[in-house]
């Protein structure tokens, strides 16, 4: 029975669903990726939304679903408070809560929050920071986990002690596309080149103490002025946000970094990181993700196993 | 003849129009506000847009008219080239481009630029720039003029010798309306207000070193957590952004600065320099562009005086 599907898992946040099935050992049989995000979901209805995507993938009708993301938040399906830090891996385990009314078994994975003078919340990445911790078998160091806002977290014998939130992917997208540097940037947002001699320039430019905020408008005078191109641009804009964000993350441990990412932003966090002269760790990001809710699901329905 | 028009003066930006009627001692005779920016005047015709705010406020056909902004970039009427800093004001002065093939005497006034390590252009702040550098009979010193693109010019021995643009109008304007932080300022972006608590702590924040990139998501965190206010949250970014800015500025120099603004701008940056302890004069940006084309056109056409 090792290839019977044992759970699904799903990664269902603001603008995407994704969706595994696994069996008892954790090794992917089948994988749906739409882009039901909630609003979409909350529309048709989560439970109809969910349950197309599971007969799509000839799920049985008693296979419990895991799911972590922004259907556990306040505007998604059902709220999954937050587990306040400092967090035992177990409590945010322990967290989950069950879909009510309905036949199936679908729990949802809690979120992560920080009161006091640097509030912060995250949902989805605690789901990602359980992976990685496992896959390592981290007990201390910092976690990066880069992207739309990038989450930097500590852990400390074991606990996630504190986070904070860079909002650098949305930053990156509103500047490329919104604003006057769109100009420069044209369509190679997605161009970005870790070995763009501009990117390195821009890394060290805000190692080196600058503010980011002064230095966004020399991209469009740097065009103006110097041609710069399209590529270039990409590549100083990633550079100064990556930068900044890893000169602010820098300037509060000096700890080993393992980086929880995949593609292209593994790739410009890496060579960031590098520049920064921080040591560090890869963790490809789907799998980390998958890898702790697996693991979520196994402690909640171990006798699935 | 004293309440007879001397010069026309415009002020002509990529998204609106300004026109005054001036004696030959600078007092303001008439005024025109609209929101013929470049594409619509580029659409309808140059002369065509101009000659019809002209006509309206009764302008006879022989009065020469100076004009200072975008509509001197390349994507503008004419294109009046930069002068590169360091850059005498005479400098300025003596740039201006005449519109060939129309009757009436028409100039624009030319940008800064600076090149090397550092690119930068300025169009339409360097006329703010000459009219307050000539209110205040200023001949070193810095000069700050927050906007959409703050810019910020050291002078020295009369002569303005480099400058820095901040993105602080343009980032508050998208972060606040189109990022996440959108769901915790909602209508109140203009509601920052420079006496709220969390303004001061935001700039203090930044002025101990803090890096923007990684407060901005807390705005949202202390709306989940805290409840804070749409007014709160609209003030915290303000202080976030302009912190940022007077913090990279304060690094360059110490000098003594002239603020060049109006209205709410002024007072959220006034309160800002005051924690950030520098001293300031306060110049009005509107009467500052006014002296500066004033102050342009009698040099231009002495005889008119």
């Amino acid at each position: 029975m090792s290839n019977a599907a044992c759970y699904a898992l799903s990664d269902w946040g603001t603008s995407r669903f994704r969706l595994w099935l696994v069996d008892c050992n954790g090794h992917v049989l089948a994988e749906k990726r739409s882009d039901d995000g909630l609003d979409t979901s909350r529309a048709r209805g989560f439970t109809e939304t969910l349950e197309g995507h599971l007969s799509a993938l000839g799920a049985p009708a008693d296979l419990p679903v895991i799911i972590c993301g922004m259907a556990g938040s306040r505007q998604g399906w059902v709220e999954a408070n937050y587990v306040p830090v400092p967090a035992d891996l177990k409590a945010i385990l322990s967290g989950a809560v069950r879909i009510e009314g309905i036949a199936r078994d679908v729990r949802i994975i809690p979120g992560l929050s920080q009161s006091g003078s640097s509030p912060n919340v995250m949902r989805g990445e605690e789901t990602q920071l359980l992976g990685a911790i496992l896959d390592r078998t981290l007990s201390n160091g910092i976690i990066a986990m880069p992207g739309t806002h990038s989450k930097w977290v500590t852990l400390e014998e074991g606990r996630a002690k504190s986070f904070s939130t860079y909002l650098t992917g949305e930053l990156y997208a509103l500047l490329a596309s919104q604003s006057i540097l769109r100009h420069s940037v044209g369509d190679a947002a997605t161009s970005a080149s870790p070995d763009h001699p501009q990117f390195e320039a821009a890394v060290e430019l805000m190692l080196s103490g600058k503010r980011m905020l002064g230095e966004l408008f020399g991209i469009r005078a740097a065009m103006l002025l110097d041609n710069l191109s399209p590529e270039g641009a990409a590549s100083r804009l990633s550079g100064l946000l990556i930068g900044a964000e890893i000169a602010g993350a820098k300037a509060k441990s000096g700890s080993r970094v393992t980086l929880v990412a995949s593609g292209a932003m593994a790739a410009l966090y890496g060579k960031a990181l590098h520049i920064a002269d921080l040591d560090f760790d890869l963790v490809d990001a789907d799998e980390a993700v998958r890898k702790g809710l697996f693991v979520a699901a196994s402690s909640i329905w171990p006798a699935k196993g």
